[in-house]
């Protein structure tokens, strides 16, 4: 086989595995509990490995606001000096099989979705295809410390969470698989716009909650944020794609990209064949719309985890069968055609499951293939939040926005030095 | 004014009628304790007023199953007797404020959903505005009087009605134009495909059920049947549709349709300035995709008051912002946009709330004119189910149908005699 044939073949492979995943919520719970290498005193972040000092106001705000919800400091004053000094340690979402939402912060007791990747276990080689995400909201993980915005936070940790645990426990797991299928036909992209998803898992959860007894008083109010919650799916959909994405890391001569992720700083991706290294560049401005009172001057670059969606077929990728989301992001439904036509020339494969019915139940490309991101001059297009650049804000707005070519580009140079090629 | 300028202002407030209907879930209730006119040994069914003997056999089928379920006769034989020597009252459901899918049919026993539309009422001289409509199954109301079709409307009558009854009192009735709102960008067409609304009302009834204290033996089974309903919202729809569209009747000079429906023989419609008359044709045959099985040789002809949902712009007239619906009924996306384009054509208005996101958020083409019908030839185009030629089978497929231009001729024919036109 020629250096080509085992690319080829190596893409397959690495679309295969992603095709095949099987994403079950097996559990939500405090993140010390269950994510590998949590630590004490430690947060983890979206994107790519950053210093404190290189952070933007956005995951410098919730880094804060991390601080304080874990009451490891009473003020913000006292939390950022925290950091400053280095007395948290802070390390990518990435590097612990997580993925976060905007800044992403993690902190151990903060409840997540876990999600296992049943289509792959001990017998696969890959044993453990469990990923994990935060909680969605639209305050504390866009930077804002706020009484309010902790408040969210600890009600999810406090009420809500666990509710939700014991009704997912007492029906043994829920299987995403088909929630994904549907939303996909109901105008759901699984990035920004989660109507169909929330809506299927709410109803999903009020049957387990009632199934499993929980008490009026706790399943009143959780039933209420969890059906009133129309990006409750977010975090699912993150945790599903990471453990969809998972199982295609390694994979010699593969071209695939595995992982794309934002600090708000600089994109880094992941390719296949190149294992766990990072090819970044700095993070790009994001095209949107900005909510009332909020501007293009205020914005900061493109953040978080979440553009592991597009990374396995979803979000801007699959943006044609979801013009909902136009609204929110811009765009003419014509515009999210082309974008999702496009985004077939830089992928492997189509899902066999995952369609859209708006291009004709095509399935949702996948496998994100390198060399022909460098071939077309194409880059994957996202499908976003925006966060203010100075820390202390809520969601300011949201819009599309291009993965940097020259990550693409420094991974083709690695890979061709790694493998000997051109 | 001249005549012209009459019919114009006419069909504008027709238009205007429509447009602000403000469509209310008040109450699930035994047709015999809300629906005027109801008696016993008495069912009413769907399309223009017919005789037993010139129904075609899926109509038949369902009233034979409608006196079994009543317990007026013990064997389908006996039934038939009855409803042939007219020991059984059979009228339209539009002579009741009903509606009903496919056969339709509506006895005194049965729970049925009412609507109010809040936006008339005394003050507006449209005193009592409440539509009526019964569940939606794909088995009795298709012709089906098998044992199994009917323990379906047992259930309902005897369990889940009265369950969602009691929970939907506790809360004092939900609003459903936010619903259809949200559906209608998601997916939904609310004739056919009712995925969306289906599941929003399902979150809506879980807090509802939760908050009155309903007992579990009654509330899971209830939670059970309404999330894994993914059509229980048609019944809604066509009630909204039909308290949307009745306070448009009786608007002198206006040329616009009040009503569209098919009894399985005939296709008939009602026209606001014409009051309560039918202008009906031969029902047409629905062109379609069949259910494993069965084929076009085995289909009854178009029937079903759920036209009663493009006569408010949903349905068809949607189609084009509802891709997933054409797995059921056949086409293209590029189809699907076409047909709602078209509706613009034969419509007065576009409805400022109901929206179409794959139409750059156009508002749904509303209120049909009778003289647009006639001066393009472009016939409504009604997305649809089909039930069997014969009685007792469930549904066999699903498709499209053009309402027959025979019936708007009529009516534009009667519309000149007694407004003394041309």
């Amino acid at each position: 086989m020629d250096i080509k044939q085992e690319i080829e073949k190596a893409n397959e492979e690495a679309a295969r595995r992603m095709t095949i995943g099987e994403p079950v919520l097996v559990d939500i719970a405090p993140a010390s509990e269950v994510i590998p290498g949590m630590e004490d005193r430690m947060i983890t972040h979206a994107g790519p490995p950053i210093r404190w000092q290189d952070m933007c106001g956005a995951m410098q705000g919730a880094l804060i606001g991390q601080v304080l919800y874990e009451g490891w400091a009473r003020t913000p004053d006292e939390a950022r000096v925290m950091l400053e000094r280095g007395a948290i340690r802070l390390e990518p979402n990435h590097h612990h099989q997580a993925v976060g939402p905007m800044a992403g912060t993690i902190s151990p007791s903060a409840p997540v979705w876990v999600v296992e990747n049943k289509a792959f276990g001990p017998l696969t080689g890959i044993s453990d295809n469990r990923a994990f995400c935060r909680q969605v909201e639209g305050n504390q993980q866009f930077g804002d410390y706020s009484e309010q915005a902790l408040q969210g936070l600890r009600l999810w940790r406090d009420l809500w969470a666990p509710t939700l645990r014991k009704a997912l426990r007492h029906i043994g797991g829920l299987n995403l698989k088909p929630i994904i299928t549907q939303a996909l036909q109901m105008g759901d992209e699984l990035h920004n716009r989660h109507s169909a998803s929330s809506s299927l898992f709410a109803n999903a959860m009020a049957v387990a909650m009632v199934e499993a007894d929980i008490p009026k008083a706790e399943m009143l109010p959780t039933l209420k944020y969890v059906t009133n919650h129309n990006l409750i799916f977010l975090g699912l959909a993150m945790a599903c794609a990471k453990a969809i994405a998972d199982p295609a890391m390694g994979i010699e001569y593969s071209t695939v990209v595995t992982a794309m992720c934002r600090n708000g700083t600089e994109f880094g991706i992941r390719v296949s064949g190149l294992g766990e290294e990072w090819f970044t560049a700095p993070a790009p401005v994001v095209d949107g719309l900005y909510l009332p009172g909020y501007s293009a001057a205020d914005a900061g670059l493109d953040m978080g985890d979440s553009a592991i969606t597009e990374t396995v077929g979803w979000g801007a990728f699959t943006i044609g069968g979801a013009p909902g989301i136009l609204s929110l992001v811009g765009g003419t439904p014509e515009e999210a055609l082309a974008y999702s036509r496009e985004m077939k020339k830089i992928t492997v494969a189509a899902h066999p499951t995952y369609r859209m019915p708006a291009l004709g139940f095509a399935g949702v490309p996948i496998g994100i293939d390198v060399r022909k991101v460098m071939q077309t001059g194409i880059a994957p297009i996202i499908d976003t939040a925006i966060a203010h650049r100075e820390p202390g804000h809520p969601i300011i707005g949201a819009g599309l926005v291009r993965a940097p070519l020259e990550c693409f580009k420094k991974a083709l140079i690695a890979f061709g030095r790694k493998y000997n090629v051109g």
